[in-house]
């Protein structure tokens, strides 16, 4: 499965910025089309149950953690929430970033109230904050919940927000998951394909999914209908609960060449491991997205990196 | 049934601008004041259910493929989300475009909540979208539910829709269905009726409705009634689930001529169909909205095109 | 009853535009300080119910009769949405307009939720209109539901509508009906007179009420209470439902001279007649209301009139 | 005790303004920092029940009879909405206004909905109607609910009430009113002194409470809680339904002198009497608080007056 | 644990701005990097439930008090709503101020309807403020509830109100309470520290919370959570009810030398006393908090500070 390396910029991006935008995308993707986004509104979405408690490192318990993978690790982007990159940032000028521009915590269950999740920030105020911070902050990302009693105006603000990246050539990423009282299976590969559909319409260059669960197990098969579905608009998926490395890329290599998928959007299995091997996993999941190597050879260079940071697997030095 | 083959300006149209108003009424009309839409707002408004699955053909899998039948096809606009139209339109200047302002998916039920779909894009936006696409965007489209609790909002958004698209020039087309916990038959021909009239008092220059059902079957009679109620303002009918073409035809051509209305508007009957098989469809439907065509002479072009273009009947190549 | 022929400007009428509003005012009321409106919001308010069906003039399906009926008999003012007004009016030059600048319909009833009606448009929109069209609109109207949830942000949208009205020198008048969950007895005389000193407190140079239902059936004499508590705000009698002509007219006359009525508003009354007959009924109207007619004197005119214009009474010809 | 004559200027009035401030002030509290407020927002609140009925004087049907009053009793300010003071103002140039700024009627029962109110005008808009009208406003008013639902919405409203009222020079009062399902005792002593405190937050200039009732009876002893807790925000009491004219007085001079309250704000007990007896009473109440008058020589003079305007008491002559 | 005496401006700090960003942060927290905060926005939060009754100085009753108490104390900023700060600041120009721009009553019960507060002034009023008033206001708090179904307009409105502080060069706070009917236990330690992380998603400078209550009931220990996941956005602890002095001195040395917390927010545990008193405690708490005393250090100065100022311990003198 062949991506083209740029994306064209859509016809809402302002010609003069039309540039900008393809190297927006280019460095996102470097160079391949494909995207290996670092997810990390985390602290937002899970509060701290991705970040502290039994399985996870030490080192997850520091949100400068989250900056430091991302700064050694060769990542597509960091994608986190404005407060977070403002207070960091100065001191990791070299990662390229996306804002995050809406999150919701998971307190309120489906079951008290349908998902809800509002734009933080307006895009006059992000545009003083890239002028003024000059860090590389490559595009934004924002999420729908289709089926929640909220859609209307979530979707209305989604296009306003894809509009308004696209007028000032960053790129728009949208994290599509169908949820609340009306949504019986979330990850029902059909409804799945319509959340990717729907963000294509809503002029999304990315859209990040769930998997599906297919109901003959083969998962990766039954995101090809998403794929589909989002045309144009190159479609990723998250990465979900952990599970062990090789299951991981085995499971990213099938979206990527089974279903067409166009990279990896992956949180907490990266940062709740320890530093070291934080970025060796990323930089594994990096080697399938966009290096084009096997799982075997992925996973080769995922133990090589180990062994050589930290002898023995441990908690990593801080940095 | 005669219809003047120009929409004279309305008054919300300024003088200035009243020539591009009705070069735009008569580009999207072909010069015949009936209208040939072609809807493509269905991957919002119905998720992946139209496009993917048993009896759709594997080329609606593609938002694409919605392109190429129009680019290829006799039809007077397409109407689609703006995010689409900015991905696909660079490749597809051809084709005149109604950027459809409001979409909502079908997941929640009227059971938990009354329909509520707002505007996503402002006329501002639209506006510099416009000047910078250089795409013929003849016009705009807006759904409204009247009788449902998001109604009042609604309207409001609808008559201040129209207006502003007047400002400017530009068709607007009201889809108007009548859903909500209060709507006990939404295809009663007297609601309908209202709804058409309703759609007069916010100016729209046409109104769709779906057709109704009449308790003697005479739907396309019973029809009359909305069209009557809209005065002015052009009713064209909805294409509704698939049924055989010699049916879809007839139907057509009993709206037109028994009811008077101005055209029709038809969705997944048309994209649901191969590629080549799609734009014989569209032709026979330009071929009675348009041409004056009888159903038979409609059904002689369609099966001549079909032989001619893709024998013997299948999926179309990819174009 | 003596009312002065001219309304003073109120106070949030700037001094330039008082000799404006003073002469919309003479206007709107024919120099006579009462105001014979012909209301005709009906295609909103109640949907194609008044205009179709049993004991329905044919003549009403087309919303160009009510223009036709406006501009043939003495009417004050024709009080219609917008949408109607930009679409017709450029052929009915010489009636004189009021912007009903919200209406709802009646689908959802109050046992599901409480009514609601939102202004449609801006008057940043209605200025440009204003200036585009060159028609003569000398006023707004708007509904308040006063007893219903939505009333809190009604009488805030009521009251800026009313300043603004009266910034631009336009006579501002309110439709005022008690209604919702809360409301027992929409026709206590004593309510209505409450709703008719909330459109005083409002700025309203009319208010339109429903006649009130008196216990001892003398509805003119319960509806002084609501003059009464009005002040100088002049009120105005919604038509009802059709009742015999001289009925009507007895109503009228008493709602005048005995009550201290400013006029009448009516709708149905007057389109569900053919166009010469529902002209004769204005006239016979403008009769009691503008010319100090008696109910004979004016049964007597509207007989003549009938006479000649259509032996045998039955449907007018088209216009 | 004692207050001082001038309120000073919070900061949040500009430094050029702060004389405008303190004459309004002065001019409100006729130099005596003690405040009588007439209390004419009922027409809206209680809707005609306070206007017409058994034991009203029929002058009091007319909304002219406030303005009668005003204009002829040593009042310190009438408080009534916007649109009653550009319909009157012009006739009554001598009387000192305050614009209440948001009214709601009592139909919806808390039981249905809690109580919300809101800002019915901008303050660009009162200041246009300002400087057209050329009317003494020396300040404005607005109703919070503290315990409703719709309190954050309110307490928003409120703060930036006062702020822009401060900005402007002009006097800013609240009416504070525990009300909703979650009250359970509106007159609760300690409840109300809470009241005054967040009015105090808020940067009220004034805060009118109702009347505490204490266990003991001892309400004033009980209203000095409240006193209390509004710090330098001058606290004056509703003056409730009808009682005696002796008790009603005796109850005014124990608000101010046990309690510290800084005057009154009485409607109902003053306009439903006939004219010449409504001064009457303003003007007894105008010599408790404004004048240190004891209850006796206040009802020396009420009777005294009575006495000279109307013998033998009965309505008042129309002015 | 060592902070630095410095907080480094975050990025959306303009660079012209980031030296009186630093210089405000330095006069916070006197140049420790710890803050001394004065919560005194409890006659919004609890009405007047903390300033009158058994228990507490009769001095607490007047809104003064905490100005009194803040002018003569050893305090880092005292935080209240700009109302009071208004009416009293020109007395008492040497505090440093937080304005808290937003606050709520406890009067709506959880059971009834989640927490919302929403933001009061603008920043634009407040820029208007701050230049008119000239007092040193350092910073702005505003209140979160996750948890709460009204989290979304709440978090959305907290992100701005940061961003915008940081834009102007102010300290931004924010307090951070999960609430609402989803959340079962408000002092779970794991969900404060997920409130303190998403605090530093939302940009702030410090964040306060409830102390955490621990199951092994050591509750710094437990405090340390929410310390590392605030990364570098400074924790500091509400002070919640009265305990014995002592006690309360080694809660909050607990929280900063065992959890790491950057200082204390205490209110009514202050401004409960009477004036010397209150003053002598603030002092104790900036002993501990500000320069580094141990508990016994501190409760010496604090009984040696109480016995100068008034013996015997009563109510103090008015000051």
């Amino acid at each position: 499965m062949t991506l083209a390396p740029t994306q064209k910029a859509p016809l809402d991006v302002p010609v003069a910025l039309r540039p900008l935008y393809e190297r927006n995308f280019q460095e996102m993707t470097r160079g391949t089309g494909r995207l290996m986004l670092m997810a990390a509104d985390q602290k937002v979405e899970h509060l701290n149950d991705d970040f502290f408690g039994t399985g996870i490192s030490e080192d997850d318990a520091d949100p400068e953690h989250l900056f430091r993978i991302a700064s050694r690790a060769r990542i597509g982007v960091l994608a986190t929430q404005l407060g977070l990159i403002a207070r960091y940032g100065a001191d990791y000028p070299g990662i390229r970033y996306v804002v995050k521009l809406n999150s919701k915590t998971h307190l309120v269950p489906t079951r008290l109230s349908d998902p809800e999740s509002r734009q933080w920030l307006t895009f006059e105020q992000l545009d003083r904050f890239r002028s003024a911070s000059s860090l590389p902050i490559l595009g934004v990302g924002y999420t729908i919940y289709p089926g929640s009693r909220a859609e209307p105006e979530m979707l209305r603000e989604a296009a306003r927000l894809v509009f308004e990246a696209h007028q000032r050539g960053l790129v728009a990423i949208l994290w599509a998951y169908p949820r609340g009282e009306a949504v019986a299976d979330e990850r029902d590969p059909h409804l799945i394909a319509g959340a990717a559909g729907l963000a294509a319409c809503l002029g999304a260059d990315f859209v990040k999914v769930n998997e599906p669960k297919a109901k003959d197990g083969r998962n990766a098969a039954a995101l090809r209908e998403a794929v589909l579905a989002a045309g144009r608009t190159r479609l990723i998926c998250a990465g979900g609960k952990e599970t062990s490395v090789p299951e991981f890329l085995a499971r990213l290599h099938a979206q990527i060449h089974e279903a067409g998928a166009a990279g990896n959007a992956t949180g907490r299995n990266i940062h709740q491991r320890p530093l070291a091997e934080a970025v060796a996993f990323c930089n594994a999941l990096a080697a399938i997205t966009l290096e084009g190597a096997t799982v075997e050879e992925a996973m080769a260079a995922y133990r090589k990196e180990l062994s050589l940071s930290s002898p023995p697997v441990g908690r990593s030095p801080a940095s």
